[in-house]
């Protein structure tokens, strides 16, 4: 076979055997095929695209390109979630304690965050203390132990996907609904599930905008999970505004904290129930979705929850003094308001621009070695819906820069669009796909 | 400037500015741009293609990353000619002396045969003692000495095509007009040329099969050359069985020579003199091509463009004594005629499948170390509405090879088709491209 043939195959929009794909990528590993011959077929890939069959082909390579973690002697049925990035998204560190203390397993490995988005790790990193890098034989240690680990990306998983995605990043050729898919499934399949619960976003804060793309996305990533044998359910839902109240590393944690100890915020305890419902029915702890949020909303009330995920604070080397007294932990240099110039209703929230802001502010990185200011973020005072009133803060940002201040505040008010009608609310939890097909979510 | 941003630009199908691509294939030659760049860039421009300004750009950049050669000081308006490539075009042999008779310079930088189709520099290093490979300075004093001159690529001409164009040739980003244009016209825009004419093949030995594509590439390199501020002139022609009768390097001279002398073979001459008529009208010895032509036809006739070849032979290198007694040259091992099995009329020749026999019996390259026999090659005994008996020659062809003798027969007999009806041979030369617009040629 060679190399130039299967890009041109690829670039002429035929379909390509899995023996192809196998050769290419193994190829590129070994590094028989050089970048720029890799480079060329992932751009021939982001325009003529795959269908399922080889975007699972793609997967399996990527995913026997490194080790595949082995939990059968671990027992129950593993159970792992996984979202394509938003803002405020801190729903991994409320879900994990409430389907754990359910029964159900939940071996996660995650990532940072990613442009305008968080990262769970990030957020795990700014507990004093906390480990996330593991050795794949502690995660299987910590997980049969407490039911639940959380740790990061690590050298033996999937290394395929790491050395493509480094080249993507520099080639334009991260948008692609396979290669974005495959990189996903490979490394979720390595960690030894036996399910998997996806949450696609799509709105203004997320990668796919337009919901269109999102559905593609998601049944692409569902019927790969499938081809593997796995029990998969995917949702598609809103990320048109961030996720509750709090945007930056140490404030998500905190804002975790408080719905684990009970005082739910509304939007995000809905999707942090619906994802834990389907995760515990996966789980074969509970008959349907509805019976798996009524024992969510059981560990939530009795503390069961909260217990789990001070368990794991601990276990993984984090200071659990900082969880039970959040006053404790410093204080950023500046905390500003950002007050409405008019009376009316939120009626949009640029989520990007949210995302891009806290980053600006030190919660995220816009290089690969920046260090993140875990204090740094914004709390939302008013979302989607809300009445304000001219001179009411619409959020409170947190930065110990003094040179982002002035942009930040302007940035942030420009992201609140004020309207004199209240609007509706955008849909939350919007579609469901799993075996039995497609449904808008009630 | 980021290059994975200018990658991501020209993906999503926007112009580039001229800075963009400057900045783009300057980092590339400089080395801060890596080929696994060039190579995402290059299959993004397949696929959005790159208008008449962006490929004059990138045109420019090109040309400009070499030595332009400076002929101002040679009197009188240089003008060459490119063909595309085709199989059989051995035009260049005779059109160069024709058009240097008239009184017009014509320096001419060549290339070697790609895949199925010939190059004019190995035919003539079929020619003993031809030396091709000139610098600069003796390419000045030859042409400034006798009207002419036949070299091949230097380094100094346009090194950014010569390292793109190796990056294309193994990412299958060949195809791509924008690509091809800039390559071909940056590289005959370093010859120190006044005005170009253009041979654009079309049909089943072409480059661009399509008519369609022949005229988009025939348009693009059109207007380059006038955006260059050239006086330039298109020709689409036809490709569809080989030019006169000869294929491969020694077989082709002879055939130049017998035409030189006046043996006219009669489609090879017919595009000849109208290439001809174009080059002496642009370098002004003619007030219009028909005019040109009769310039044309006379100095064959009088014997003038026959001792202009053999004033070129002679004057690099070569041995005027194998021209002028072309059966002192050594014979092939073999020589062997392919048969009709049926009487009819030649309704069609696979013209591809032609010039891929002729490499293979050892007139052309599959590696680019391959060492060329000038001897190898086939001679047609029948062309396209041509009469045949079962049992008359198609064709002879001539090889050192034993191996191959079966296959090429099977082969080029598969390359006749013969139909009991006489068909309407092709049109050979279809449309003129000049200033004055688009013309069916008459």
């Amino acid at each position: 076979m060679l190399p130039a043939e299967i890009i041109r195959k690829k670039r002429d929009g035929r379909k390509l055997t899995k023996d192809e794909i196998s050769f290419f990528v193994n190829g590129y590993i070994k590094g028989t095929i050089p970048d720029y011959q890799m480079s060329a077929f992932l751009m021939a890939v982001y325009f003529q695209g795959m269908d399922f069959e080889e975007t699972t082909h793609l997967t399996e390579v990527m995913l026997h390109s490194g080790e595949i973690v082995d939990l059968s002697d671990i027992p129950g049925v593993k159970v792992d979630k996984h979202s394509t990035g938003g803002v405020g998204d801190k729903i991994s560190l409320i879900l994990a304690p409430i389907v754990a203390s359910a029964g159900v397993p939940v071996p996660m490995i995650s990532g940072r965050g990613l442009g305008h988005t968080g990262g769970t790790l990030d957020k795990l990193e700014s507990i004093p203390g906390f480990k996330t890098n593991l050795s794949i034989i502690e995660y299987k240690k910590v997980i049969s132990e407490i039911g639940l680990v959380m740790i990061g990306q690590t050298q033996e998983i999937a290394p395929a996907d790491k050395k493509i995605y480094a080249l993507r990043d520099v080639t334009a050729t991260v948008e692609s609904i396979p290669l974005i898919s495959a990189s996903i499934m490979s490394k979720k399949l390595a960690e030894g599930i036996d399910a998997l619960v996806l949450d696609v976003k799509t709105g203004n804060g997320a990668f796919m905008r337009e919901y269109e793309k999102a559905f593609e996305l998601a049944q692409t990533l569902f019927t790969i999970g499938k081809n593997f044998g796995k029990k998969v359910i995917a949702f598609i839902t809103d990320m048109n505004q961030p996720l509750g109240y709090a945007v930056g590393n140490w404030l998500e944690v905190i804002e975790s904290v408080q719905c684990l100890r009970g005082f739910e915020v509304p939007d995000l305890m809905e999707l942090t129930y619906t994802l834990a419902g389907a995760m515990i029915m996966l789980g074969e702890k509970a008959r349907s979705i509805e019976d798996g949020i009524k024992i969510a909303k059981k560990v939530i009330y009795s503390g069961e929850a909260y217990e789990k995920f001070l368990q794991l604070v601990e276990r993984q080397g984090g200071d659990v003094s900082f969880i039970e007294n959040p006053e404790k932990y410093p204080l950023p240099k500046h905390s500003i308001e950002v007050k409405s110039m008019f009376d009316g209703y939120v009626y949009s929230i640029d989520t990007l621009e949210i995302g891009l802001v806290s980053v600006m502010l030190g919660a995220g990185r816009t290089k690969v070695d920046d260090l993140i200011d875990p204090k740094a973020g914004i709390v939302l005072k008013k979302k989607i819906g809300d009445e304000v009133q001219t001179g009411e803060p619409l959020a409170v940002f947190y930065t110990d820069k003094d040179d982002v201040i002035k942009t930040a505040k302007e940035r942030l008010l420009k992201a609140f669009k004020i309207n004199p009608e209240k609007p509706i609310p955008p849909k939350l939890v919007k579609t469901m796909i799993d075996l039995e097909g497609i449904k808008e979510w009630k």
